[in-house]
Formats: structure tokens, sequence, C-alpha cells
């Protein structure tokens, strides 16, 4: 988790960009110049990497967007993590992979070795045996990665899931955080996903897991405000990193202009935002 | 499922051959023909599906296993999806996604269009909103496709996450795959992942989901064993289908001789173990 947490106090940011490229939604000024969808893809996802570069701690890639495209879409994804490397921004791949053994080993040199993301998101569904083989690959980075792992997430029928048994469910994967975390960083190794939708589900994750890192989902577009990441934060008034993907990425649509300037914009608004939540590593 | 159900009586196997590459593990006369890893492991899982084409229903392609090989993995995988077809196999892409609205959408449209799989694995942590989108693409399928959910697996540390609350989260997972499966086929197109290595689960799950369609991994290899499928049948003595991966692959380390008629073989025996056990679709 390092890498992350140094990247948000030099940034003073708390805020992750999540690139979750719709190609139905890609602006006219990059559309028009290329014939085949990953290309657009990468120019855009590449102009909003170095727009919102000093605004942003780190860069969320969602997989499905790149695995939609085909092998050329991942060419795509594999550019990107070397050009957000290239920035000095730590990826995080938003792949929730939740796979055991071999193939939860297989999936975690994919994303973190091969591809050569710091950090990545996983699924507890299969226990222990899903997530520490990608403990076990970033532990061999030395900038210091790290694994989020899906606790209480902000879709509208996680509650009927992740609630529906005693005790709810997000309080055993969050004791399989506690548990399975470790290293010498400021954080634990293992983090959690924990949405901003529901602020009661939140503080209870917190006390669950006093220390670790929160990677929030859910800003702007998904209803989480800066209500819902109050309740998330730790008693230093830290431990948790934002991510707004449609909001910067489509910001654009709404206010006219360069699709540039408008994701540097909506980055440094949610930051401020973020910052006066009082939310800093 | 319905795609499924049609190759398993025709073939009258239960049997699923798992593609499972390990780079590692490719027979000499295969890995000395080839400079690079992807060539080879598509020669293998190539030359694997030919031998196996009489023996199985279906073929299951693990997606860690290619996504490890980089974009170049992908194309292999794409062209293996391509190769069963060709031969009258249906391809359930084990992908464990789950991820929602429109990245499930995403993920969905990736393995089961661009990719053009039959059937998908699907991880239920985040509840509906992961597993909708995909049932929503296997609809537009004409030969009739389907998910499977993650219910009770077969690893060593599933009971620890997936029996530790009341009622055990298996049951919300089975649930959720009664509510949400449709469509007109003999089976429905929300079909569940069931361990053979949990009998007394198993069971539960069966009497949970008394019409579905389970996708049993962990044969062999694992664990799981005959006495773990019965326990998994419906009450026509039906409703399974048995994955074996590494059984079959690596069939050839233990036999000797050539790997496709080791994996034949194997699959062979695999296939009337299950007749054995009175598995049938």
């Amino acid at each position: 988790m390092q890498v992350l947490v140094d990247a948000a106090r030099r940034k003073e940011s708390a805020l992750v960009a999540g690139l979750d490229p719709d190609p139905g939604r890609l602006p006219e000024e990059v559309s028009a110049r290329h014939h085949s969808e990953d290309r657009a893809v990468y120019e855009f996802c590449r102009g909003v990497l170095e727009a919102v570069v000093d605004e942003v701690s780190a860069v969320k890639l969602q997989s499905a967007y790149f695995e939609r495209l085909g092998p050329r879409g991942m060419e795509v994804y594999a550019g990107l993590v070397r050009d957000a490397a290239d920035l000095g921004l730590p990826v995080i791949a938003d792949v929730k992979r939740g796979d055991i053994g071999p193939v939860a080993a297989a999936y975690a040199e994919a994303h973190l070795a091969v591809y050569g993301a710091a950090c990545a998101t996983v699924s507890p569904y299969m226990g222990d045996d899903a997530v520490l083989p990608f403990l076990e690959e970033v532990r061999r980075l030395e900038a210091g990665g790290g694994v989020f792992v899906l606790v209480a997430t902000s879709n509208p029928s996680a509650p009927a899931f992740q609630e529906a048994t005693r005790p709810p469910v997000y309080e055993v994967a969050a004791e399989l955080v506690r548990r399975l975390g470790g290293g010498t960083g400021d954080y634990p190794d293992a983090g959690a996903v924990v949405g901003a939708t529901r602020p009661e589900v939140g503080r209870r994750v917190r006390e669950l897991l006093p220390r670790a890192l929160f990677l929030v989902p859910g800003y702007g577009a998904q209803g989480g405000d800066a209500a819902g990441v109050r309740a998330l934060l730790d008693r230093r008034g830290g431990g948790v990193l934002v991510n707004s993907s449609r909001g910067i990425l489509y910001a654009y649509e709404k206010s006219g202009g360069g699709y540039q300037s408008a994701a540097r914009s909506a980055a440094r608004d949610a930051r401020d935002e973020l910052r006066g939540v009082g939310a800093r590593l």
C-alpha cells in the first residue's frame, strides 16, 4: 500500500481517477481521429491521465472495459499501466478477481507482474485462498503494493446479499482483511473496498478495521458523497482513498470545452471537496 | 444452458474438460516446437480439445492462465474458443467475474459476445447487479447459453467464508440463482457452481435448487469423487456437469506416452465413472 500512501501524501490528494472508458462516450475530438475503437480509447484515457496527474494520487483501471475490446484492448490496458507509471501514478487494477490457489496466483501474476499494476481489487467469496496469492504477489513489489478486498460495496443490490445473514457477510470479509493484512508500511497491505453510500455500514467496517486503508468507489456518479466518506475515516482523519470515474471522464459532456480541461477541473473540485472532509493519508 | 444440455445428451457425457494450461507443465513434445509460451500453450490446448472431443460435453477455459500471458494470451483464448466451436464443443468461460451494472455488462459482452463463449462463471458477492447483466447477454445467444454462479466451492478455505454466518451465505447465493434463473430450456439459464467435496452442503444446495444445473469443479485433482457427485444429483439423476482440468491435461505425466492419448484415456475413464454414478442430463 505504501506506494499509494506516498503518492497521496505528495499530492495532498485522497482522490483516485477511475478509467472506465465506454467507447460510446468518447469525445468527438478523439473519436474523429481514429478508425479503431481501441486506439481512440487509448488516446482518451492517456489524455485524461495527463490532465489529472497533479490532482490525483493514483489511477484505477477497470479491466472490463479493456477486455471488452478483445486482445487489442489488453494492449491498451498494458500501455496505460506503463503511461501511468511514467507519470508517477500508481495503478490499481480493478479486476475483482476471485479464484483460488494456482488460478488466483495466475491472476495476480497477470495484473501485478505482467501488466505491472501496484494494487488490485479481489473478491472474498472463495475465502483466504482467493486473497493470499495476491498478497504474496504484492509482497514481491519493491514500491509496496496492496490488495483491496470487496467488503461492503455501494451498488443497489449489495445490501440484499451482503446484509442477508447474521453476522452480515461484510463482517466476515472485514475479518478476513484484518487477519491477512501485514507488511511494514503505514497501512496493512490488505485494504477494503467500502462504499460511501451506506454510512452506518461504513462505520461498522471501520470499527472492525481501524488501521486499514479503504478504497471508496461510488463517489459522485453512484450517489456517494462527502458525508458518506466522513463515516469511513479512521481516528486520525485518514485511511480512505476515494475513486471517481465517470465524474472525471465524462465531465466534458456537462461543461462543454475540451475533455482534458473538464477532467482536470472535475478532479480538482473532487480533490478539494475531499480535503474539506478532512480526508488525508 | 440448452447448448450444454444438448451436447451432454448427444455425447452421453456429464464431463467437462477444463483448460488450465500451466506453461511450466507443457509436454516436451510441444514445448520443444515453440519459442513462445503462448504458441506452445495454444498447441497443447488445441491438441487436448481434439483428443477429448468425443468424451466430453463441453470445455471450460480458465481465463487466468490466458491473462497471465498478456495480450497474446488473449489471442490464444480467442483461438481456442473458435476451435472449440469448430469441434462442436460449447465453451464455459471460467472467469468468475463479479462487478456491477455497466461493468458487469462489459465483462459479459467481452466473454460471451466478443470472445464467443456460450456460458460464464460469475461471483455473487455484489448481488443481483453482478449476475443480471450476464443473464441478459446469454439470453441473446440463439443456442441457449447460461451463467454459473459461485454457490458452494470446493477449495479448503471455502467453509470458513461460505459457512460463517446464519444462514450460510451459500444459501443466499442459491436463493439468488433460484430467483434470477429463467428461460424456456430444460434447465433454468442460471446454474450454480457447487463442489463435490462437501456432500452435506451439496445436498442442501440441491434442496434449494431442485431444477438447476450444477457445474461441479474439484473432480479428481481437488479431492471430489463419485460419492460427492452423487449428493448433487437431482431427482431424475441429472442436473450436474462435472469438470476435470488437471486430471485430463496432465494425465501424460503419470501414464507416459503422448499427451493426447493420455488425455483421451483419462477423459474416457472420468466419463465412464460419471456414467457409473448415474449422472446424465
